[in-house]
């Protein structure tokens, strides 16, 4: 990583200068685990957001949505053991509701708190234990309160997860942090991949936003455990500025590192996520290189690591590659039959459209690991792109067939 | 039936009148079971047929689909055990051969003959023992060999398909037969729907390939047990006119009646595919109506229908009705939040977009039935659609991740 120009440091979302966060339980969830989360700006800070794409979105994501537009937030409240999904009006003045509530317990601004849930959907808040949820977890904000955050945003996620690196910048070290909670894993009932991204970087709102948006393309919308879209996925970002002197701005290089150290940050939530799926017991990677463009191999890949067939075949450590050309086939992109060769991890299985020569025993093998590769190569172009999934085990079936939160 | 105009019979393929048919063992597959069958018009025939979408096209569906165009056909030979997908000029010339031989055989003229292949994706066939079995198969063609030819075009199927109806026209006795192996029900590398139908009625292959079209998309277009699209999936459909003195043209209400026949047929046939899909519990229906024209209605249907979130909820009995929000939301399909009802069986489960009571015990027993009716209002047109699933179970995990076929 010191070759990348950023170092890991430890510290979550407050990592960056001038960022507090805290986690409290409220009793949106019975078993009093941490339910609600406050990521905090000191300064006023730049904001941007990248939000699903389901036509029917929660109602803090509608709320969210448009707030972000602004540029600038200084908070964001995150709620877990309900979405606030399918609740109509009244969810909407819910998410308002929490905002305000924000707004006012820290004294500040209208239009400068953002706010997220993620839990069962079709069930309205209650009210009464978020509104004070709100307030203790405004007073219990610390600097040392980023791991209560990551927790207070978990569903059935096992563990937390937060990531932040620094790097040095104009003699001044900036850092970036985050938090997220899955989306793959999308649970009984649960429904929503959460990330909050800081950094004490000054950054111009609609620059940062175009990062944000690229690095999710290059992340988390690259990964899936079933397929199936969201109604609350968010992603948030705040840039306080804390690191810079004021009004400085970063030059190319320095643009670079920072948006290399953002990517990173991103593609390693979005693959410790997958790891994190629901009954998930390998990780797989799909790559698909010579496409006529990239968003022709992106449909690929995304057919290929979306297929039951292909993940249950993951998970029995089956070398039926066959399953892994008809997904790719079904993508709707035409392709040349003659020209595609395709990999299980460095083993060659099909070459120009025909079975490759191969031990079984040594496939068998190459799938036993806990992350497999496989690589279609199209002949058609220089497009490229990937994809991460898990493996379809029973243990997926049976936790979302039974009632638990 | 009798108030629709046609009445069940037995037979299958070799219902109507002029079709003999056998199916019997070559050594495609290991076990002795039977993998080789042909029906066989002893008339000359109109041919029709309908073939996957999938881009990387078995070998047998490129010539088929080619050799169908000219609009007539007398005999069809369809393997099991092995796809003949993937396998390039070989597999070409092998599919191409199995025709020359069947043709040979059965003394008919080129172009005369249509062929369909299923199993295992990648592997070539042997030669030398399907071409003994097509001349072992011409040899036993028979009026009883209906339920034989079912079986040998099964793989991993519990049990052979087939639909056999008789109506009036004319003073005459018309029949259609056909028989069907699983397409939802995918199984360890296998990958093919294959169905043949027969009839004794007089046809112009023109009207016949549109009837076909438009029966197919009522049916298996409409149904999925993984969403996964085949290379192999083929519907091939004779009419040999031996019903009808010759010349015979149906009138618009014989059209009409054969038409309505013909759905029935293939709608039971697609049903039985997915009730016989593997691991498969329950039989899951979705309905979708109020879109703004039946395209978006199906595409929303079939996203409901292919989300293994909903899928697994319908194994496990569970109401949880965000999850299928979620996936209408998810079709890409411009969606009123507002205007959105949702059933569960009987039960209204959403209205207008919000949770509507409930009395949660009603909604888990509405779940244990055995085929289970998702119904979707969208408020938005007259358009609807439907879709046929099964639940995703642990069982259908096990199956497709262990080595058998």
């Amino acid at each position: 990583m010191q070759a990348m120009g950023f170092d890991r440091i430890l510290g979550g979302v407050c990592a960056p200068d001038g960022f507090l966060a805290s986690g409290v339980n409220c009793g949106i969830k019975d078993e009093g685990r941490l339910d609600l989360a406050i990521v905090y700006s000191e300064a006023a800070a730049s904001a941007a957001g990248v939000f699903t794409t389901n036509q029917l979105k929660a109602a803090p994501v509608m709320v969210s949505k448009d707030r972000v537009v602004s540029g600038s937030a200084q908070a964001v409240v995150v709620n877990s053991g309900n979405a606030n999904a399918m609740t109509g009006d009244r969810g909407l003045k819910d998410a308002l509701l929490m905002i305000a509530a924000a707004e006012n317990t820290l004294g500040l601004e209208q239009g400068q708190v953002l706010v997220a849930s993620t839990g069962p959907i079709g069930e309205y808040l209650p009210m009464e234990q978020v509104m004070k949820g709100i307030e203790r977890a405004a007073s219990e904000l610390s600097p040392g309160g980023n791991t209560d955050a990551a927790k207070a945003i978990l569903t059935t996620d096992t563990y937390p997860k937060e990531l932040a690196v620094e790097m040095e910048m104009a003699g001044k070290v900036v850092r970036l942090g985050a938090m997220a909670k899955g989306s793959g894993m999308i649970g009984p009932h649960m429904a929503t991949m959460i990330v909050v991204v800081t950094t004490d970087a000054g950054l111009e709102p609609d620059i940062m936003q175009g990062w944000l948006e690229k690095a999710v393309e290059w992340s988390f919308n690259r990964i899936s455990v079933d397929g199936d879209q969201s109604t609350n996925d968010t992603v948030l970002m705040l840039a306080n500025g804390a690191a810079f002197p004021e009004g400085y701005a970063m030059g190319k290089g320095e643009s670079e590192l920072f948006f290399s150290a953002l990517c990173w940050i991103t593609a390693n939530l979005s693959m410790a996520l997958v790891k994190d799926g629901e009954g998930a017991s390998k990780l797989l990677r799909v790559v698909v290189n010579g496409a006529r463009d990239d968003s022709e191999a992106v449909r690929i890949a995304r057919s290929v690591a979306n297929s039951n067939l292909v993940k249950c075949a993951i998970y029995g450590g089956l070398p039926n590659w066959g399953r892994i050309a008809a997904a790719a086939g079904s993508a709707g992109v035409p392709l040349d039959p003659d020209k595609i060769d395709i990999f299980l991890g460095e083993h060659m299985v099909a070459a120009g459209g025909v079975p490759a020569p191969n031990d079984i025993s040594e496939l068998v093998n190459a799938l036993k690991r806990e992350e497999v590769e496989i690589t279609l190569e199209l002949g058609l172009g220089e497009g490229s792109a990937f994809f991460l999934t898990s493996d379809l085990t029973p243990e997926y079936v049976r936790l979302n067939a039974s009632e638990k939160s």
